[in-house]
């Protein structure tokens, strides 16, 4: 039997491999995404993003919990850690996590630091959450610290996308952005029993009216190579991101969380919106693919002495960089 | 006469207008620097990184006071906005903290908001930076905020990297993290009034204590394509990352900071390491400059509809992105 097989069958230890597989980016990962890929496309994929000390990992516990008492959905949680760039490792993550939720077979949790190469660790955050969409997954939940590139990942990856914040993080002008209010599709304030809640919340109303919450990322993404954007539907109604109070460690408010959240997956099934982002997603993912194999065959092409000749000049600044690529790239069509 | 030759005379608006073009990722932008390109390689990177609330831009600001003040030193400030990937913005920041420097001919800051493109400010922000060096600068600081890609990114810039802490933040098991002190040169905790800064410093103690502060970023580095890793000089003084309390707001622990800043610079001068820094953030460059003429090339040899049909395989689910992307690289080789 493949491995494809083992995980279509619900095999938590087949599942278990092939992660580690995909993160170490092993060629048979990458045959078995293949296989699986077919069987993809019925998770709702969430992002949960926020600042470190907002509670964001303690909120996700509580709301796979919910999922699995109130809906007996199956869950999974791969939480990816950008700030950890070179140990591969979140593990204390994990096993604080663990407490609640684990000898539950419908609840998959994962860590994953990235290995610090640009774009890899979005590609293999993709892979990873498809494999789980196979292998029957409801939801799935990405969390990722913010702020930064891996935000605008995670809104890529996700159907709904969360933005944590919390009262007293932010009295520097840096703490609420723009950007973030641009990727959010709803907005949490966790921690809501500490006082300064109520100002935090009024900055993000009035940030919100400031903002055009009209699908803004996937204006952006047109600038990509070859993506399409779907033309915005105007008879489609627009979604203004809601703002929900939490206080995580008592699961206040998750029911009403969840509750938005589904409310979110609706307004997106209603209109073009779910099959546009699934749409850009896999364009970007293609993206990755194209740039990872021109870059391999481009390893094949140049010899490492005719680099090294060439890179020795920029590094004595007799030319520049991008006379160098010239250089090498001629080279190749000769 | 060109726009390097201005630039190279020290005319400031040619600079700023340059600055623009790089940014917007305009042809001339790239003429300018092969042509400013020889001139680089003299002034002093220093990336400064920390999350949001930890008073970095206020840091910084005095940072750059005190050189300009005490050590009559040509200051550029560019600040990397990665949290606001959208607006392109950044504005803000940019008006708070040019009351203390503006006026100063020899100080210029400039706030660049990323645009949301995988490797695009890393590529941006190495450019500006090659810009102030060429126009003469002495200290081109780069700040960031943390946590993620970016200050990666900044750290494989900068000949010395700065990251800043500060109390009160941390109660968090995120809060601090490896990864982060592996790409610090220097620990700065800031906000040294606020109750906790000595747990804060106690911590980041027995993170170093833990953490071993070799030169990891670049064994990392050497995953990446032909990029030659110098062989650990055993010779060398092995550098043990300081930690420096400042309250930047009154402008205490700066001069000890800037002190700091000297003797890291001279340490890696004193080695290897100075000219290996320089030797990795150029080869970073050239693999982005590569990866960047390969999509250009990709995108001119294939056409929009042969794009478009397979991509719709991969959106009914017919066949993954991964042999997608192989049916169109064949296709090209034909």
């Amino acid at each position: 039997m493949t491995t494809s097989q083992d995980i279509l069958n619900g095999n938590r230890l087949a599942l278990a491999k092939l992660l580690t597989k995909i993160e170490n980016n092993a060629p048979e990962g990458r045959d078995a995404l293949i296989e699986l890929f077919p069987h993809t496309g019925k998770a709702h994929l969430i992002g949960v993003t926020g600042a470190p000390g907002t509670g964001k990992s303690s909120l996700v516990n509580q709301l796979a919990l919910h999922y699995r008492k109130v809906e007996d959905k199956k869950i999974a949680i791969l939480a990816v850690d950008p700030s950890s760039p070179f140990t591969g490792g979140a593990v204390l993550g994990d096993r604080v996590r663990m407490r609640d939720l684990s000898g539950d077979e419908k609840v998959f949790i994962r860590s994953m630091a990235t290995r610090g190469s640009l774009g890899g660790l979005a590609q293999s955050t993709a892979n990873m959450t498809q494999v789980f969409d196979a292998a029957g997954f409801d939801i799935v939940i990405i969390e990722t610290v913010g702020a930064g590139q891996s935000e605008v990942d995670v809104a890529r990856l996700a159907h709904t996308t969360l933005v944590v914040e919390a009262p007293g993080l932010g009295d520097d002008i840096q703490a609420i952005k723009a950007g973030i209010l641009e990727i959010a599709d709803i907005l949490v304030v966790n921690k809501g029993d500490r006082p300064g809640v109520e100002n935090t919340e009024k900055a993000l109303k009035s940030m919100l009216d400031l903002a055009h919450p009209t699908e803004k990322i996937f204006r952006h993404h047109g600038k990509s190579m070859n993506v399409d954007v779907p033309k915005q539907n105007t008879n489609t109604k627009l979604w203004i991101p809601p703002i929900q109070r939490t206080i995580s460690t008592e699961g206040v408010g998750i029911a009403e969380l969840a509750e938005l959240i589904s409310k979110h997956a609706t307004h997106l099934l209603s209109g073009e919106g779910w099959s546009s982002r699934v749409r850009i997603r896999l364009q970007v993912e293609m993206e990755a693919l194209i740039q990872e194999s021109l870059m391999n065959r481009f390893r094949q092409d140049i010899s490492k002495e005719k680099y090294d000749e060439v890179f020795e000049k920029v590094f004595q600044r007799n030319i520049s960089p991008w006379e160098a690529v010239k250089m090498l790239m001629n080279g190749r069509l000769k």
